[in-house]
């Protein structure tokens, strides 16, 4: 059977702890070449692009892709389609991906933040109100034992909404505050999560203000047109974690700008993948300004979706439309 | 609506004359820089391959892609998404791919038939029984007015059911032949659709059949290890067109190995979309030996499937299972 899965859907088959475990178990498989996972395909439309990001988990036995498409102007959509290799390979899943996208962000950040944060860590400072935001603070208070959240985004009436819904939410005490350098002051955590393209200054975080031992998780700058932190962000860290070096290079505007001033030393810069696994270092020292970086991979989308199937499948969520491809024997 | 469309669906959802029709335009969208065609990725899982193929057609205002995966072992299975392009991108179709694959390979030989072929040809070889055998014969039979066809296949009975069988579908005289260099003989057109390997000797063609004036379509081997024309083959033909230089020398074991004993001079090479935009001649002579040589591409999948998407919808086949990939705006 293939199982067709709606954003409602998706979104009440996502457990946070679930997503941070098999995406962890993804980058392992990445990280010992069991995983294959060419450079995502990125082909302009007449008015936008057409993205897509295959991946194979050889470790999992599993397969699939994102695709990821529209334009910023006219909207865009996501599917993404989670195949096991079994019996010559059978179609799982085919699932709206909107919510996935950031709740696989969030749960990446998570890992991250479990590897590289000061032990201990109870605040957590959040920039931005959407649903990336929202996501990242979920994956970071499933690993942290977070007490305290402070949140600035422009607009007073969501920040407002976002602490209210959040602190319930996670039973932690949340305030909204209303300049981003207060709000980051004395946060152990930051989350950068914004959507500042619009905004005549797009950036929402500056190297600055960074205090000794924090670690700051930047995820809204994944295109060359996106901006959000400042090339003083990526100067002043000691040691800067990304996804994949190659697409946090050739898509993130923040680092294409970090790059351009000489601001992106790559002899501080490690893939996560490399960190789980124990091959390189990630934090050295408490005092030490950490820098997590992520665009998003293949990698995060087919484990995520995996673990969004297997749980739809468990509470009988979705639309079965039968296996509707044939295998041709030889 | 998303329409999901089974095997069953799609094959009585296909009409060769629209698919020879819509692959034309989509060739002349290529050709003139309105198509965006990446190299397909082939990506290896544990016993098998995972074979992504977009194309994203910006004058006809479509795109998709194909996923082939599977083993010669256990099995393959094809999927063609086709989405639109108005308003971000409406996902259109899900629909099984092998009879399609089949069908739009003809109907590729047959725009090639039309542009290479001798004026008035009438007689056909058919060396195979299998679907590629009758979707290619099909496809000259929608652009020539063929009145007697030969066919060869090693097995007897499968080759006497293909003759019963298209004879009677295409209103021609179709004889059944026991040796390929009989069957061939004296044929106008040759087709060359086998699947040779498993046989002690995968070569179905031999160069030195080839008689003053023949057009062959050899269409069977699209992997590095299917074979079916030997290197002479190719060094007899005056002129070879093929679909994608760059795909039928990476991907055709015939190719490759022509290439290797310095029997594949691409000086006579030329794309089909080149002489259908009337950028490189095919055909120059009516004594000239034309080899047509193809693997398969995007463009040919994703205007293919779009035609049987229409189609079936005008006949109300298929599953409709809504629209469930949200748009999400900014």
């Amino acid at each position: 059977m293939t199982l067709v899965l709606n954003a409602r859907d998706v979104e009440q088959s996502t457990d946070m702890h679930r997503l941070i475990e098999v995406i962890e178990q993804g980058l392992r498989e990445e990280a010992l070449d069991r995983a294959v996972v060419p450079p995502r395909l990125n082909l302009p439309t007449q008015d936008g692009f057409f993205r897509v990001m295959p991946a194979v988990m050889n470790e999992s036995g599993l397969m699939g892709y994102k695709v990821f498409h529209g334009s910023l102007k006219a909207g865009v959509r996501y599917l993404i389609a989670i195949y096991d290799q079994k019996e010559g390979g059978r179609l799982l899943a085919l699932m709206d991906a909107h919510y996935l996208t950031a709740a696989r962000t969030g749960a990446t950040t998570g890992i991250a933040t479990k590897l590289l944060v000061n032990q201990g860590s109870q605040t957590v400072a959040v920039i931005g109100s959407g649903l990336e935001a929202r996501t990242n603070l979920q994956a970071i208070c499933a690993v942290c034992p977070v007490e305290q959240v402070a949140v600035f985004s422009p607009n007073r009436e969501r920040r407002e909404r976002f602490v209210q819904r959040m602190g319930t939410e996670l039973g932690v005490e949340a305030v909204a505050v209303d300049s981003p350098e207060r709000c980051v002051q004395g946060a152990e955590i930051v989350i950068v999560a914004t959507n500042t393209s619009s905004q005549p200054d797009p950036i929402a975080y500056c190297g600055d203000w960074m205090q000794a031992g924090v670690l700051v998780n930047a995820i809204g700058s994944t295109s060359t047109f996106l901006r959000e932190i400042d090339p003083e962000t990526l100067a002043r860290a000691d040691r800067i974690i990304v996804d994949s070096k190659i697409q946090v290079e050739g898509e993130s505007g923040d680092i294409i700008a970090a790059l351009a001033e000489d601001k992106y030393d790559r002899e501080k810069v490690v893939e996560l993948k490399e960190v789980l696994v124990g091959r390189a270092e990630g934090r050295t020292g408490p005092k030490q300004i950490v820098l997590f970086k992520s665009v998003g991979t293949a990698v995060q989308d087919v484990m995520a979706g995996f673990a969004v199937y297997e749980e739809a499948l468990e509470q009988g969520r979705g639309q079965d439309i039968g296996e509707f491809l044939d295998l041709k024997t030889f």
